[in-house]
């Protein structure tokens, strides 16, 4: 099947695929029940998953199917995980994800946290023992539709470096707020506390470009332009990237992730959260289960009537959307506008996917004696 | 009494005079106590207030005063508020703080937060028609006795241009988040959600010194390297400094703290905000109440025992501190490590005030018939 690919439009030159939305979720979700998910878990996964596409966030999305099939192979991933609550009182709760696959553990664990707002107004959710997640967003907007705030948030494997330190401690460690508007989309902010996405660097190392100072330091803690600097011991820098412009304030939020994440939960923390490439090595005297997340939900009639909150929220997005721009910017950009966009131009036009994540997906179809995806293009 | 500065050691050649943290309190609570302030709220007042410049952070302690009182005059603080809960939930209550000093607005309602935590596991609390609440920290570190996690965050009048914009649309929108450790003094991240706090700026203008670029930009949005900027229509600069350096994550870090402290509780938001100085005329059309904040306390059993807790909060602080640094700096610092040392510091050696600080604490004690501050030192 692979080689129909070649002949088709990959080796003639392009470098893209465009795909439909709704076929990279059911072929994730093929791939997802050959794990051995069951059928609820493998749909929920695959939703999570194809959100990133859909979203933009391609780094995040189906080029990481192959990643997750990896991790199950090392034994790393359960894919028949229970999740189990440890721990809990009215507004929170812990929980054991079991080893599970991120994509199903972070929106159950996110259910509970809603469930808890339901009941006493907000809900808080410390989550050990998972892998990664998938889009921060994808959790943390569960709450909008029960008229809540949602946050999320989640520890990853070391590649950053706190202010003044030339070691790693720190994973890009994102947070995701979403609050609801009445007439307005959404605000949505997800973001690494890094000044850029580790995606980001992805794509300068595709194209051989060079990073913008304040991104990536040396191993010897040296500013560095190089976007390839993190596989010779280099280092992200935390967002403000030194501390003449509040790197330490990054570094800061980072470490706030890390310790919500993983020291309230018994998950890793700092220089021990677990590798995404199953190929490295776990590091020595881990202190906790896996990696962790933090989930919280904010019923807004927790506050005030949801129909005020609506109005003002909307007051709020139009005041800054129709703010006076510096010259040669069009407007100010609400969080998660982009990603709206970028979702309804991609429902419309297709998921464009690299070549390699083509190829990565057509030897999953292989290996799992799936159909090929190219024959949904 | 002001004379009596003059012939001591101002006049000749000294910036600072040094003064006892229990002296500073006590004027301070003299002076809120002529405002009108019941003797409970007159001792709280002065204790928040004075904790900044204990903890180094001069440009929110008693420097101050003299703007809280002319606040006062002009009829926007009410010295004798009575403070309501407008709607609460088991986890969450909505407060009022009837135009009282935020002073003594946020410590009470954090008291409310933490009480609700000791119910549910968690509590937060919006808070509407508020002023000026002093620094973050003090608030949040009032759960660290209780072996809880503090939050704590404020809008404030409008000196930051979001990502792109030329309009002063945010606050420096503080965020602290106060964690407890075991053996290890807790973690306390307390930011502006700015490249740099306007206390740093105040620093380069008394100094005639420049700023770094992407601290601050122009009022037609071009960077620029003049403390003196935002008297001229320019703007501070979210964490970040540009685009290409995360601008975007600290306009939405201060965006979520504006929503939180105010589209939540009924406050003004955004370029609404009542500014600190009472000279300012009040913005027109305002849609809420004062300022906002937003405080939140989460018992540490809320999700496991808090002796588990601390002894990986501890090793989480030890790894960290002990990280290998880069040529020319001593150690990876721990959030609130800085201010901890300056506390310590400043309760063996005494609190150094600037002259024109000193200045105006003479002129309050004439103002209000009181003992100069002067009889202490």
């Amino acid at each position: 099947m692979q080689g129909l690919f070649f002949k088709k439009n990959y080796l003639a030159g392009m470098t893209n695929n465009v795909f439909a939305f709704d076929d990279l979720r059911s072929f994730s979700k093929e791939v997802f029940l050959k794990m051995g998910c069951d059928e609820y878990d493998a749909s929920l996964a695959s939703d999570v998953l194809v959100s990133a596409d859909i979203r933009g966030i391609d780094s995040h999305g189906i080029a990481r199917l192959s990643g997750y099939v990896r991790l199950w192979e090392a034994k790393r991933i359960n894919a028949r995980a229970a999740i189990k609550i440890l721990h809990e009182t009215p507004s929170t709760a812990t929980v054991d994800g079991d080893s599970g696959l991120g994509l199903v553990v972070a929106p159950k664990a996110m259910s509970i946290a809603i469930e808890k707002a339901k009941q006493v107004g907000t809900g808080w959710v410390g989550v050990q023992n998972s892998n990664h997640f998938g889009i921060a967003a994808y959790h943390a907007m569960m709450a909008l539709e029960n008229d809540m705030i949602g946050i999320c948030m989640t520890n990853a494997s070391p590649l950053v470096a706190p202010t003044f330190s030339v070691e790693r401690l720190l994973g890009t460690n994102p947070i995701c707020v979403a609050i609801p508007a009445g007439e307005e989309p959404p605000f949505i902010a997800d973001m690494a506390t890094t000044t850029a996405a580790n995606g980001k660097l992805e794509i300068l190392q595709r194209k051989n470009g060079l990073a913008p100072l304040g991104w990536i330091q040396t191993k010897e803690g040296k500013p560095s332009t190089d976007p390839h600097e993190l596989k010779i011991g280099g280092a992200l820098l935390p967002l403000g990237g030194d501390r003449d412009h509040g790197s330490h304030k990054g570094y800061a939020l980072g470490a706030i992730v890390d310790i919500f994440s993983a020291v309230l939960s018994g998950a890793n923390y700092g220089p021990w959260v677990p590798p995404f490439p199953a190929y490295v090595p776990m590091p020595e005297n881990m202190p906790g289960k896996g990696i962790g997340h933090f989930f919280g939900a904010m019923r807004i009639d927790a506050f005030r009537p949801a129909s005020d909150f609506k109005k003002h929220m909307d007051q709020w997005i139009q005041r800054f959307k129709s703010a006076k721009t510096a010259e040669g910017f069009e407007k100010v950009i609400i969080p998660g506008e982009p990603e709206s966009e970028m979702e309804r131009e991609r429902k419309e036009k297709g998921i464009p996917l690299l070549g390699p994540v083509v190829d990565d997906l057509s030897f999953l179809a292989e290996k799992f004696n799936l159909p090929s995806i190219l024959a949904a293009v």
